[in-house]
């Protein structure tokens, strides 16, 4: 992850004196204007890890507008992930992983949901935090609002829904709602959701975990935005 | 989760004096042969989270042949999850539960997987291990050689797949395999596969987290079957 961040983010590195005989360690120290190596043992003491792996990096934390947030690449359509008081740094760090991967143009997320610069957060996106752009908006409902009027069209995946997720097409302006794991998405939230949608399930499963179900939203866009015209 | 633990697999309740006031508590309590109420105190060292919810229960492991794990439903055809050297329990339990919700028929590990019985598996499951049939082959290859003779056929989410595995169908007998978080499928696991089917990928993701990968794919599976005839 060290190795992917952009040179101009990276302010500082601190090497352990075993990783510093790693031949990756090279190309990743070239980049930062200090490095610093230090004993194992006063590496020991810099991490929240138990076994680290001996390398830190000190990265300036990106600041995104909801403009940039929104922004989807010439010739596409923006695809939102907006999260609502998503509270497990593992989920929100895999959807910024799965995002990036299924093409999402950015994470919009209420003040309630993770610190995105929790090192669990940031360790679980293998780094996808350095790329995709995201924002805390302050009053997420507000928010919604404003992304409505822009003619992006919002889903909420909710038990409630309706429609299956798969019957939908997100070929145009899309945002997902995905909710708080144990409670959902509030009711004001979902309320301004254009379509409330269900992912079928089989069995006596009531939902799915957060980033499971968020994930399933995304790669169906994706698949469909793939396959638009071939099918 | 302990409401859901079907009577006869139910051997004995342990409950902490506060938890005993809980209403929730009665239904479960009438379902156990031995019920037993312990001072919180008590109960804390029983537990191995921080803030044990003041229920602890007994409950009888689950043997499955290999026949349960890939017995479809009538008029339904098999859909098995196959993991080798998964190692994280947390994606192993979200895979099951995930899988329950997909329609998935059994989940066949290797025994270099994690165990299914660890506490942190079953937590993320939500109860999805106590309906889910699974079976540990002790050697995996020559299992999946059985499976393909029964006329199972096998994908495997691979990295060098050239099919996107929404260009396949699911509609047969299919099996996915899906390797360890770090290193992915052994090259004998892989070669055993019909089809080496890949995840598109925008962005600089190299791969997804095993149980989103697992999950993006049971996922296409229900969808197919779901839409058979209607698309």
């Amino acid at each position: 992850m060290c190795q992917e961040i952009p040179g101009e983010q990276l302010r500082a590195l601190y090497i352990s004196e075993s990783f510093s005989k790693n031949p990756a360690c090279r190309g990743i120290a070239e980049k930062a204007s200090s490095v610093e190596t230090v004993s194992d043992e006063v590496f020991r003491t810099f991490s929240d890890t138990q076994t680290p792996q001996g390398i830190l990096a000190l990265v300036r934390q990106q600041h995104y507008s909801l403009q940039q947030v929104t922004a989807a690449e010439d010739g596409e359509q923006p695809l939102l992930m907006i999260l609502e008081r998503l509270q497990d740094p593992g989920n929100l760090g895999t959807i910024l992983r799965a995002g990036e991967g299924a093409g999402v143009t950015g994470i919009l997320m209420d003040s309630a949901t993770a610190d995105i610069y929790s090192p669990k957060v940031i360790r679980s996106t293998m780094g996808s935090v350095l790329r995709m752009p995201f924002f805390y908006a302050e009053d997420l409902c507000g928010t919604l609002k404003i992304l409505k009027k822009q003619g992006i069209s919002l889903y909420a995946a909710h038990l409630d829904g309706t429609n299956s997720y798969d019957r939908e097409t997100y070929l145009g302006a899309s945002g997902f709602l995905i909710g708080n794991e144990g409670n959902g998405l509030s009711e004001e939230a979902a309320a301004l959701a254009d379509r409330l949608v269900r992912i079928p399930m089989k069995g006596k499963v009531e939902s799915l975990n957060a980033a499971v179900a968020a994930s399933v939203l995304m790669f169906e866009a994706a698949r469909q935005r793939r396959n638009t015209g071939f099918t």
